[in-house]
């Protein structure tokens, strides 16, 4: 196995005729091998045709041909082994350990989605039996099944190379629903993306998948990000990214012929408020713990803590105290690439221009020539400054948190009106003080699609009670989550059979109850047959 | 009781500032007292904070509080007795009979989702419990719960004054998800709207309501529409009416700073298919079906069979000499209002002009001078000139079908290939025929929301089952139902609890679950304690 700079669609392997470009080690600033390529739009619209001939099979898949699919996808991906961490942490930066974590995580997602997928639930299989005495007018026979979506096109994220890329949750969830996926890879790590897609391309072959159930295409956003999203035949995309890759996709999607849901997660500042209980408790250890969430990945993560709002006091001056000494310990980390890179500085140039906002700690400063790096930081402003200067209420994508120092518990309150809807929020307080503090709570819920109690948003954790998503403008649907089992729910729709012969009902909806399905029959929850 | 022409919101009626108007009764073109006025902006303003206010109370009302107040407005409804029915058939023209149903139906829904509300499986509970020993990181308590999304616009419409207006699914699915409704009556039935308001306003003031949970709002879509749509507390909107209509709420939803969800349900034309199987066995006796589905409530549902696609053949001669001869005992019917009378008798006009388009049959011609009537219509044409003229395959609402001759079932399926989404379709077969015929239901299950066998596409039940959206351009989004329990998720949202101390968690998530719900614990369904 080795990295060719080629594309994958239609179930082969093809050099794309767009252009090439070479990956880059942002550690060292150094080009990667080999040459990679570029798709046309051509070659997008002949991935896009394969996708929708194998929609046409994949979604009548079997939940057990599924499932089995998913989990060859995940014994496939493990057997890169070596090969695949190595290249991770050559493109990313990312420790080989991060780089293992999060590859035991994108195998563990797609075999948790295998699970989902065997036990039927999704399906939401609803009957309600016939009346045909019914006055004034007979009832039919009416049953209900949720069905694939169609071709799904997914943008891999920067941040996340396997987990929010390739075979990551929206790849996972769109192709345990019974949908096609055309990856838009990432250009910060097209060699691990090639490696996934090889992995992906042989477990589709291994289980007789239709050669278009699954696509890595390599180029532009412009070009064919937005070939991807114009094509008529997909019909939903998933995104993690910036606000304004988020929206231009959302926008290009609302403005097709038919417009299709576009569910894109664009970050937030997370939120946390520390209540003067725990400062009381535990000033230095909170502030311990804050450093480590604020630096892990290089504060790479949409769920960084990036705002500290508090009342002012010595408890916090002590947090703080405690948090420039944590800081001090702090390298300057590698950033992904040098756009973002230059981004998180160009916005710690732009907070620190605005009158009231003060530096209050950093990590080390960047002492080396190569490579893209950032200095960890912590600013300060006040309740006041922050709510009557919008520009401080963006996320910098990075190692920095905002502190607010407010004046009263009201002030508290007014700063969390004037956010925006985030991921998560958090509360840090002590044993009972959340009782005196329900207001807090009750705005905070609404605002959010997690609340985290003392603990930091970092750490997504996959399973079915997770929420990543949230109000806008943390993501384009505050519907929907594309972290944990719920999220398949993006990718399906429901159809209603209405007095349909047995013999061409689904499975899943047919008397006899084959699949052994839990379904809701005339309102009741039930394994019965009918 | 009695009619004020007042606007209701804040929990008490109010004059409208935005000048008046008068109802008219279609079937006899005069107006009808007393004088109707219209919302101003600042109303309008006016009526959404205190929505928004009572959302914050609302939404945590208990499911018993909730599942009561359901209840109370059915009650309330049928409480108004004679007057609303008889203002029902003042102001649409249907016969008693038919407001009475519909008056049953809505009611039955309120009650429907009364129930569905006790029983709470809406929430979606799920709880996963921690893992403090789990390697490499521990595994927090995670517990997750479904909730209302925020105040609702809810669109009136035209054809169903009471199960798609004030009262309707919509606002009966929004009020059961938590959410305070602002409904936007529509012209063509003020009266109506009002005394069924009155019985809201009652119903809420019998349960003790906060004064926003129910509104209603009366004047022009430019302004008032508009202006509820682009409200930044309004968090999604409800619309059953014109593609027009619909597409336009649907951009301006997009366009607002925070973009919202709109389910706009904007009809189509139910293609219905008749198999030669099913022509054969009872060609007469299917016209005859036909032709009551086609011309019920003089053809203005969302539902009526506005295509009828068959292969050419003696049999289809006969269907067609059939329906000519129900026809020509139909009476021209009263339609809603001028504007609808007046497209339907230009979109004949339109259709008909179109070379090899024929009039194949009518019913009664219009031979009275007073009110706005319909001649039910049977046009015809060949297949090619079907797929090649896409303005004949837009919807004309009312008492009219387009048959579609086709030469064979390739032919068939090459004019299903041509139609855009639709909410229904329909096969007509003998017993065993469809078993030939796979690839068009595969081929219609992917064009609509509902599949009918042996019907018509007319009734819309109101069950769990049920499916009343479909793919664009029938619905905004294929993903959601307006009519049946199911309606309800349009308006919710999932929010994630991370280590929450049990006093605070809602009684839904609380370990001990005192609401006796089924929860998925740790991924399985289970009413237990944790």
């Amino acid at each position: 196995m080795s990295i060719t700079g080629n594309l994958y669609y239609n179930g082969t392997w093809q050099q794309g005729l767009g252009g090439t470009y070479q990956a880059g080690n942002p550690a060292t600033g150094e080009s990667l091998a080999p040459t990679m390529t570029m798709a046309t739009r051509a070659q997008v619209v002949e991935a896009v045709a394969a996708a929708q001939e194998a929609f046409l099979i994949y979604k009548d898949s079997s939940l057990a041909e599924r499932a089995k699919f998913l989990r060859e996808c995940a014994k496939e991906i493990e057997a890169l082994g070596e090969e695949l961490l190595t290249r991770v942490s050559e493109e990313t930066g990312y420790p080989l350990a991060r780089a293992e974590g999060e590859r035991n995580r994108t195998c563990g997602q797609l075999r948790m989605f295998a699970d989902l997928v065997e036990g039927g639930s999704f399906l939401d299989p609803r009957i309600d039996t016939a009346q045909p005495d019914r006055k004034p007018a007979p009832k039919p026979d009416l049953r209900y099944l949720n069905q694939a979506l169609g071709p799904v096109v997914v943008f891999g994220a920067s941040n996340f190379p396997l987990a929010f890329s390739v075979a990551g949750g929206d790849t996972a969830s769109a192709l345990a629903a019974g949908c096609p996926v055309l990856v838009k890879g990432h250009s910060s790590h097209p060699g691990t993306s090639e490696l996934v897609a090889q992995a992906m391309g042989r477990a589709a072959k291994n289980c007789k998948m239709p050669a278009g159930v699954f696509s890595l295409l390599m180029g532009s956003g412009a070009e064919v990000g937005s070939c991807l999203v114009e094509a008529p035949e997909v019909k939903a995309v998933g995104f993690t990214g910036s606000f304004a890759g988020g929206m231009a996709l959302f926008k290009l999607a609302n403005a097709r012929p038919e417009p299709i849901p576009v569910f894109a997660e664009m970050g937030s500042v997370n939120p946390v408020f520390l209540l003067p209980g725990a400062l009381k408790a535990s000033a230095a250890a909170l502030a311990k713990q804050f450093v480590v969430s604020l630096t892990m990945g290089t504060g790479q993560f949409c769920v960084n803590p990036g705002l500290v709002i508090a009342v002012d006091g010595p408890e916090l001056d002590e947090f703080v105290a405690a948090t420039a000494k944590e800081l001090a310990d702090v390298g300057a980390g590698v950033m992904l690439n040098e756009r973002i890179c230059s981004a998180y500085c160009g916005g710690l140039e732009r907070y620190s221009a605005v009158a009231g906002v003060e530096m209050l700690a950093q990590g080390h400063a960047i002492n080396v020539e190569e490579g893209f790096r950032a200095q960890a930081s912590l600013l300060g402003t006040s309740a006041e400054n922050f709510i009557s200067n919008k520009q401080i209420h963006e996320e910098i994508f990075g190692p920095v948190s905002l502190l607010v120092r407010c004046k009263n518990d009201a002030q508290r309150l007014q700063v969390l009106a004037h956010l925006g809807g985030q991921l998560t929020g958090t509360i840090h307080c002590a044993p009972g003080e959340l009782e005196g503090h329900r207001d807090l709570v009750d705005a905070l819920t609404r605002k959010v699609g997690r609340l985290v109690i003392n603990g930091f948003p970092t750490g997504v954790e996959v399973c079915p009670s997770m929420v990543h998503g949230g109000p806008f403008p943390a993501s384009t649907d505050a519907r929907f989550t594309s972290v944990g089992t719920a999220a398949i729910y993006r990718f399906l729709r429901a159809v209603c059979y209405q007095n349909f012969p047995e013999y061409l009902l689904p499975d899943a909806l047919k008397n006899s109850n084959p699949l052994n399905l839990t379904r809701t029959i005339n309102g009741q929850a039930t394994k019965a047959v009918v």
